[in-house]
């Protein structure tokens, strides 16, 4: 059932039914507007990830600023990319079961789709399917740099598998995907810098490795919103996967700078409104929206500017608060914007985005790949 | 966007695509026969809660086996049952909003509708609400019993609102709600005992004051799949809101019997279907199922008749397994059954659940309440 939409255009934010997932705006078009600038003097694109928002118009929004395109986890984020009009599309990711790459190869037809790859059966399963559906298919090599999760090992493993998608008439080698997923929320630069240090190296002497072998790499991805900076002025790194940088977190929110202070580079702009619906018993308010609305894989999510009220628990549609003081206890029906502690997952709760700027519903968009887990 | 349905009926369940949301259909009709059997000899009435399992289909199968209807959360799940032909729905839960309150008395127009308050400004709200859409709404007060959330306290405050409301000729006084979540899942059946005993005691109590003052509970609901027993023997409680014993998952299935022993009486039903799609590094393997394909708020799941094999951490879309021994590891594309660690927001995930008997894919049927958050 998709959900119907929460408010209308022109409605003042607490008119607004709950809960929802609201964007604030201004801080939104400051995010895409400052990676825009990060990245401008570097040597690297902005491949943003679209799991984060999981939206072909903000994919829009992300290419007007230069973004060479958008990557994706799943072939039906790509559909909705593809079908959204985003013409250039990476699933940085494996791919498995016949069904699944025969949708990835059909929409090659409307977009530039590329896949990784990690496993010599799996490029054998891509070639047939790029056979089968009579187009070349551009596949990565993913290495693993760090993560321990997907990916080859760098150097001759990865060179290997390059070379035997290279020699195929059915593919394209398109370079290698290199993301350090565990390194983007270590809390201080320096454990963020050491890690990111090693994937940097591991990636090079790939790349080199493979020029060694007469390949190209037309594509180095990887980076995320907590260390883009690092492999951005690597030299190595020339497409940067940042997604979470567009709404940002409570768990991002805990990253520290040099300085010891939490990150500034980008702002709160996603929230879930929410409303208080008992304040029956002391020292306590319940708020409308728990795990069926906000994601708590990265902690709890907080409440915006009131540092005073914690929200403690959640149950499957309950938020429990708890108050510094009797006379700011909010009272039923307040609306209160919480900041999620992940923004990805909390996405997925939601099919539509209302977009607030100074208090005012300004547009809703789709969540177009909401529930595409396949 | 809806989930494109991940199977065809008799499919064989390895052709499912991945991630799924998969029913052992003998199991769960083994659960929905063992709860109407051990509540048959009781005073209580099932009223099955459908946050679980959020399908008109499965609530008519519960009403097929004696219960009088079914309860839930969100007006969006009341909509989702009404639609689907369900004639008797309590909303056991506060709701606050008027576009909400119009929603659940538009409703009553179809079902037999009721709704709890704990507040008597909300009373107020329901009354107008009610007023307004020229129908009488039921409302039941909702007591604290130990959870610490919703509720006003038992005794005499539960009293002066039940009062409000049945002087109201636009209400109807419908009982108690007096729901113990937090007794659910304690591991030991003494303190599940002890906490329950409370629970009826505080209803009790508060019955009897409301007879006192005239005024009779047609309904007293509560209890869960962890305590129902306990609720059904009472002579208290005669609605039984059990929920996730249709499923069961990870995190009930720790709760232990009198003996030390896991609570067997019901079975392992719900299962997030998932294919490996990476197994490059030694003693990993890499799932296709992450948060966005199952729940992980009361622990990550567990692997299906493969107890060698832990996943040991999620991330958006991918889950992490670890091997106890090499020649045990599944391959790229086997797949594999999870356990989910809490059912009822991995249902939320999903639009379909996929029915099989021994191995054959028998049915589809919709999630239709899936993401009813308002």
């Amino acid at each position: 059932m998709l959900q119907a939409p929460p408010a209308i255009p022109g409605m003042r934010e607490h008119e607004i039914d709950t809960p929802a997932l609201v964007i604030d705006l201004d801080a939104f078009e400051y995010n895409l507007d400052t990676m825009a600038a990060k990245l401008a003097p570097t040597g690297a694109k902005l491949r943003a990830h679209a799991k984060t928002h999981k939206s072909p118009v903000i994919a829009r929004l992300q290419m007007d600023r230069g973004a060479v395109g958008n990557c994706v986890q799943k072939v039906a984020e790509a559909e909705a990319l593809a079908w959204g009009g985003i013409p250039d599309i990476l699933v940085s990711n494996e791919v498995v079961g016949a069904s699944k790459l025969a949708r990835l190869c059909a929409l090659s037809r409307i977009s530039q789709v590329a896949v990784c790859a990690d496993d010599e059966g799996q490029v054998s399963a891509i070639e047939a399917a790029a056979s089968d559906a009579g187009i070349r298919m551009t596949v990565l090599v993913e290495i693993d740099v760090g993560a321990a999760r997907c990916g080859v090992a760098p150097g001759p493993d990865a060179v290997a598998l390059a070379e035997r998608i290279a020699q195929s008439r059915h593919l394209i080698f398109g370079g290698l995907q290199a993301y350090h997923g565990s390194a983007q929320h270590k809390r201080t630069p320096e454990e963020r810098q050491t890690m990111i240090g090693g994937a940097i190296d591991a990636s090079r002497r790939t790349v080199e490795q493979l020029k060694q072998r007469g390949l190209d790499c037309p594509i180095v991805g990887g980076a995320g919103t907590g260390t883009f900076e690092i492999e951005s002025a690597s030299g190595v790194y020339n497409e940067i996967q940042a997604g979470s940088y567009v709404f940002m977190d409570a768990d991002y929110a805990r990253n520290l700078d040099a300085a010891g202070q939490p990150v500034s580079t980008f702002r709160h702009s996603l929230f879930v409104l929410s409303t208080v619906m008992s304040a029956a018993q002391p020292g306590i308010a319940v708020l409308d929206a728990g795990h069926k609305a906000v994601s708590v894989d990265s902690g709890m999510p907080t409440i915006w500017q009131r540092p005073d009220i914690k929200y403690v628990s959640a149950s499957d549609e309950h938020g429990k608060l708890t108050v510094g003081s009797e006379t700011e206890r909010p009272k039923v029906g307040e609306k209160l914007r919480l900041v999620p502690g992940h923004c990805d997952p909390t996405v997925d709760r939601f099919d539509w985005y209302v977009g607030v700027r100074q208090g005012r519903v300004e547009c809703l968009w789709p969540v177009a790949a909401r529930g595409g887990v396949t």
